[in-house]
Order: C-alpha cells, then structure tokens, then sequence
C-alpha cells in the first residue's frame, strides 16, 4: 500500500510556512506500515495541482491532499478533486448548516464566501471530524482515493487519526490494529540504550511482532518506540504493556516518562504526588528551567520560583569548590522560597580544572545535598538545554530512589 | 526563470526530520525573482530519486538537490546525478586533500569511505563554499543545470548564497542585483501597518522598484520586507538606505529592528550604549524573559537576573491596585539586583473588572515608574510570550523618548 502527500499552497513554496503537516502524516503512515515514497509541494494553481494529484494518483494507491480548502479564492483544492474525479460539485446542505452554527457560535458573520467550503465533488463523502470551517473529503476514484484535509494542523491531525488511517486499513484489506508508544529515556547515549535492550531486539526479530525502535531526539532524550500490530486493540494493549515492561526492567531509571510526557510534566508529577515543592537557582540556565516550569504550573503551586543570577564573581567563587558553590546555590533557592527541594547547575570557572562543558548539578531535599558532576558537548546553548533536563533527571531520580 | 527543489532523504518522507530546506531556498529563490512551481521529498532510493530529478529538470531549468551527500553507501545523489548527465564519476583530488586536512584538523581519522565524498561526476564543478567534507556541486545538462547542496543547513545555505544564487542569475542573464531588507515591527496590526505606510505602497506600485510587502509573524512582529532591483550592489544599498528612512519615518517608533536583529537584543544593545542594566520581577512570564535576555548576554552584565514567583496572593493583591502591584514589583527587581532598570508584568484578578487578556507591563527606570495596560488574547501561553516582547517593547521606548 502505498499513500503519497500533496502539500498545497503558495506559501509553502515561498517558505512562508514551513511544512510541518507532511512530515506528520509521513511519522503516521509509516507507524501504520503504509510506504510513502514521494511528498511534493505545489502552489495555488490548478494545472500544477491537478498535475500533482494525478502523477501522485498514477504512483500510488491513494493520496492525502492538504490545504487549499479554506472559503477564498485561491482554494482551490475541492474544485481541481473535482475536475480529476470527473464530477460536478454539489452544495452539502449538513456542511453548509455546520459552518453556519460555527460562525453562529462564535458571534460572527457569515459572509457568503464561507459557503463555498460547503461545495463538495459529487461521490465524495465529507470526513465525520469537522473541528473547524473545512470538511476534509474523502474521493474514491476507482480503486483508488483522494483524501484532502485542511492546512491547519490540528484540524487535519484530527482527520488524518480519525478517518483517514483506519480507512487505508481497511483499503490494505488489514483488520489489525496498530498500536505503538514511546518509552522516553535520559541518561545514556543511542548506542547505550540498544547495547542494553540488544538481547531483546534480537528476540523480537525473530518474534516479528511488536517491533521496537530507537530515536534519538536531543533535549526530548533517547525515545524508544514499541509498535504491535494485533487483531484488535485489547489485545495490542496487552503486547505494549507487557512489552513496556519488559524494556523497564532492562532499562531501568533511564525511562522517565511515555508518548508526549515532557521531563518537567514528570517531575511536576512526582513532586505533587509528594506533596513536596520546589526552587531553584538558575546561573547557567539562566530562566529557561523557570519557563518550563512555570508553564506547566502557571499557579506555581509546586514549583514555587527562581533566583536567576550570574555565577559567583571568580573571586567569591574561588573561596569554595564546585561542589560547594552547587550545594550552597540550591540551598539559596530552597530558602529564599521555603521549599522542601532545591535545584543549581554551576560552571566551574576555567581554572578549576575540569575541562570544557563540565557541569555541577544540585539537588537539595531538605537537609540532603546530592552533587552530580556531568560531562556535556561545551556548547552554551546546549549546556544551558541539557543543564535544565539533566538537573531535572536527578531530581525524578532522587525522588523514585 | 524557473527553480525546483528535491529534497532528498528517507528521513524526511519518515518525518524523523521537518525539511526547513527547501522553505529557505524557495523563500531565496522569490526573492531573486526565480519561481519555484514544485518542490519534492524523495527518499534515499536510485530510481525515485532519479525520476523526480528528470521531471523536474523537464519542468524548470534548474533543480537543487539538497541533502544525500554524505560518506554513507545510502548517500546516493552524486551517482544518480552523473547517471542523468550520462557521465562517469571522477576522484577530485583537490577534494580530497581538503576532506583529509578537515579530519586532520579535528584529530579525527579518516575512515576510506570518506573519500568517497570526493568522487564527482565528469564535467561537474566543485562549488568554493565548502564549510563541512560535503562538497557542493554544479552540474550543466545542455543549457539546464543541477545543483547538490549537503542537507546541513549551515553548509547549505552557505553554498546557495555564495554560489547558486549568483550563477542562476547569471544564467538569467541577469545583471541585476536583488538585495532585500526586513524592518521589525512591534504595537500594530498588520492591517494597522499597511494602513500607515499604503500611501506609499500606491505610489511604489506605480514605481516598481522597490517593492515592500507585509508579513504577521507572531512574537516576531509584523515584518515589513523592501526588495530592492538595481544594476549593483551600491545602487540596491541606496535604494534600500532610502526606503528604510522613508517608512521609518511613517511608522515612527513602532520599527525595533532590522532583519534578524530580535527585539531582545535591540534592548539589550540599546542598554549597553547608554551603560543601564535591567533586572526582572517574573510572574506571568515565568522565567522567559531571562531565558531570553541571558540567552544573549550569557555573563549577564547587562541583564543582571530576575526573581521568578508566584503573582501575589489574592488577599495581598486586594491591597494594592494592579498599576501599583505592577510598578511594585519592577522596583523589587531593580532593588533586589542594584539595577537602574526594573520590569514586571502582572495580570489582574479576575474580580478587579479588566476583563481577560489584560496585562499591565511595568518598567521602572531610576525613580520614575511607566505602567501600561494591554490587552492580550486571553490565552496563557499567547499571554507570556507577547507579555515579553510588550515589556521589552515598552522599555525600548522609554530608552528612545
């Protein structure tokens, strides 16, 4: 089974928008085992994108046209599924009746071009998900099909889930399920984390299901992807619980979290749980571990606040160690704000001899100072992003020991 | 004139990578003047690359290859692109000299498979951009031509300033020179900013050089671009001088920047001239700002640091109006960090009748106290981040007044 993408939009073209849109349907038809072997982008203009549908059409076994289906003009995205299908346009008396209550809705007023969204090729169905003014489509033409979903990227993740894969399952004749989650790690390289779980990679090899996956992600850390493809979604539940279990025990403390949870979400978590709250002085990280923070906690409940400051003078700085300067810096923090927890990541200076890209990492709990040394790429930018992550990670580490 | 992009890699179809590539080239390529009707993603396949390097090479005159230049046996583009002009590879021996002094230079060995990065197609020429061990290409087909540019972006965008761009418009016959220049905008609409300057945009179109379009970029400001079309680069540089003063003089104060200049360091220069520093009471904005402001100014002699907290209790918060709150708190910082400059956004309680989305930003210089109310899309993470900008905004107008 094959699915090409067809991006559609002049801005796309004049890099305007980036699009984001094509590299997640490829991440989703790849998870569900459908090939992708082209995606094209191509302007608001009906020769070019019927060309484009067509070649994509001739290719392939279906094909996902995004954007172009707004109320203006230069959308013309329905009209060109239209002329390829070749059927006239009909009005959707339950589309145009959606988009009036939308506008309704909000207190708006409907012009009479938002109507146009409701003209729809004659045999094509309109997707049941309809969070916005576009209905995305679904064209058979033959065997094949055309599925076109709006540009605006929630709206078609929503379409592209909640129709648009389970019907190229059922195209592909395919009544399994695929199921896939991610175990997110921090703490060891790529190679590190296949070199643990390689004895089980070569198990499921010959198991053949589920597969698993390794990606390595920067600041989001080492993502391990477990995918089962089973006859029904209990039993894919099942292969990926046991599955993530499996990896847990092998992994250990390097997993701090699934799918989209964020290392500070955890933390977050972990420290709610407790009861407990936290500060932190930040230097080297100078506010970025507060903005991840403070976004997840706008009422700052647990995480309480941040002094950000500039290291220690050399001079005051030279009156202790490291080490010393890291346990003082987190215990400022977890005083200045009356917190159980305290967190710092100090750079050593130059002379303390400890080589490019050494950082302290604090983590005060109470009276318990934990001082970690650790070794990053001496990059500012990166040291200030994994500073914030690493200093994080020991928290959740300190806190599940 | 016209320009397609392949953009080549399995990692891009698999969406493991976004390609911001072939957006950046298509946005260099409209402001030369070039079109770009289509734009491909192929994967790191012979046949597929080489069918949608043909089409496109049928289509347009010129192609650019990004990316599938590495030492790697699935970095193919080099052999597919000789295999299209009919040719052998050759070792470039200039080629590999600089390949093994790179590695050289870095103390790293050279494995044999890195020479491979030298082997260039007969009749080709080597672009002189060679930042990375991916050399870039220049390949004639009849009166056509390919371009391979590495998919670093860095090493690409090097190449395709430094050469493609230059050898496209020659083949243009193009003696002219396009320069562009983007003025940064902060405090109106984009509607409110066309309004103010569309006298002149009348008078332009009759011109027809320079132009200037509008672009709404988020916290990025609304952005107005002059592109400027002169026989060199003094003409252009003149033209541009002109118009810049020309709408400067429209806008007034609402221009912060120019190109890539962000509105926090223009504050931050705009600091540093008049020797001030600034300190910050974070509430909404929760670590942002100095996340940004220490981004830039790593030693934080300028932006001397922040307190991250809580926006005062309710209770607390009674006893004062929000003005006060706000000029509170911005003295707090410029107190707590002996600083001449202190900036706080607050935002009201609910019960004291601002309606939502308001904020009050507050900038404190020396002993006189500047508060403001906006009004934000009541959205909290919309509300940080334009907070930021709006309080830097705010403090840049004060430091030019």
């Amino acid at each position: 089974m094959r699915c090409e993408v067809v991006a559609i939009g002049t801005e796309l073209l004049l890099g305007i928008i980036v699009d984001g849109n094509s590299a997640w349907i490829g991440e989703q038809l790849a998870l569900a085992g459908i090939d992708s072997h082209f995606q094209v982008k191509v302007g608001d203009n009906f020769g070019r994108i019927e060309a484009s549908i067509r070649q994509a059409l001739e290719r392939s076994d279906a094909v996902i046209c995004c954007g172009g289906l707004g109320p203006t003009q230069d959308d013309i995205t329905r009209d060109v599924i239209a002329h390829v299908m070749g059927v006239e346009m009909r009005r959707d008396q339950a589309i145009a009746d959606k988009i009036r209550n939308i506008f309704e809705a909000r207190g708006r007023v409907m012009s009479a071009n938002n109507l146009r969204q409701a003209d729809i090729p004659v045999g094509a169905s309109p997707i049941a998900q309809m969070p916005g003014t576009a209905p995305g489509l679904v064209c058979p033409v033959g065997d094949k099909v055309i599925y076109a979903v709006p540009g605006v990227p929630s709206e078609m993740r929503e379409m592209v889930a909640g129709t648009i894969l389970p019907d190229l399952r059922r195209r592909m004749g395919q009544t399994a399920v695929i199921r896939s989650r991610v175990l997110r790690t921090w703490g060891a390289s790529e190679s590190g984390v296949a070199e643990m779980v390689a004895g089980r990679v070569d198990e499921l090899d010959k198991l053949g299901n589920p597969t698993i996956a390794f990606q390595a992600s920067g600041i989001d850390g080492i993502k391990v992807r477990i995918v089962a493809k089973c006859d029904d979604e209990v039993a894919a539940k099942r292969v990926l619980d046991s599955e993530e279990a499996l990896l847990r025990g092998l992994l250990g403390d390097l997993v701090f979290g699934i799918d989209e949870q964020s290392m500070e979400a955890v933390v977050l978590g972990e420290l709610r749980r407790r009861s407990l709250t936290v500060a932190a002085t930040e230097t080297l990280t100078g506010g970025i571990l507060s903005a991840r923070m403070s976004a997840l906690d706008p009422a700052m409940e647990v995480f309480r606040g941040a002094i950000v400051r500039p290291e220690a003078a050399p001079v005051a700085a030279r009156a202790a160690s490291p080490e010393q300067r890291t346990g003082t810096a987190a215990i400022e923090a977890r005083e200045r704000f009356g917190t159980e927890v305290g967190l710092a990541a100090v750079v050593p200076e130059a002379t303390e001899g400890h080589g490019a890209g050494a950082v302290f990492l604090g983590v005060a709990i109470r009276d318990a100072q934990h001082i970690e040394k650790v070794m990053l790429t001496p990059d500012r930018k990166r040291m200030r992003e994994f500073g914030v992550i690493g200093l994080l990670n020991q928290l959740r580490k300190k806190l599940l020991a």
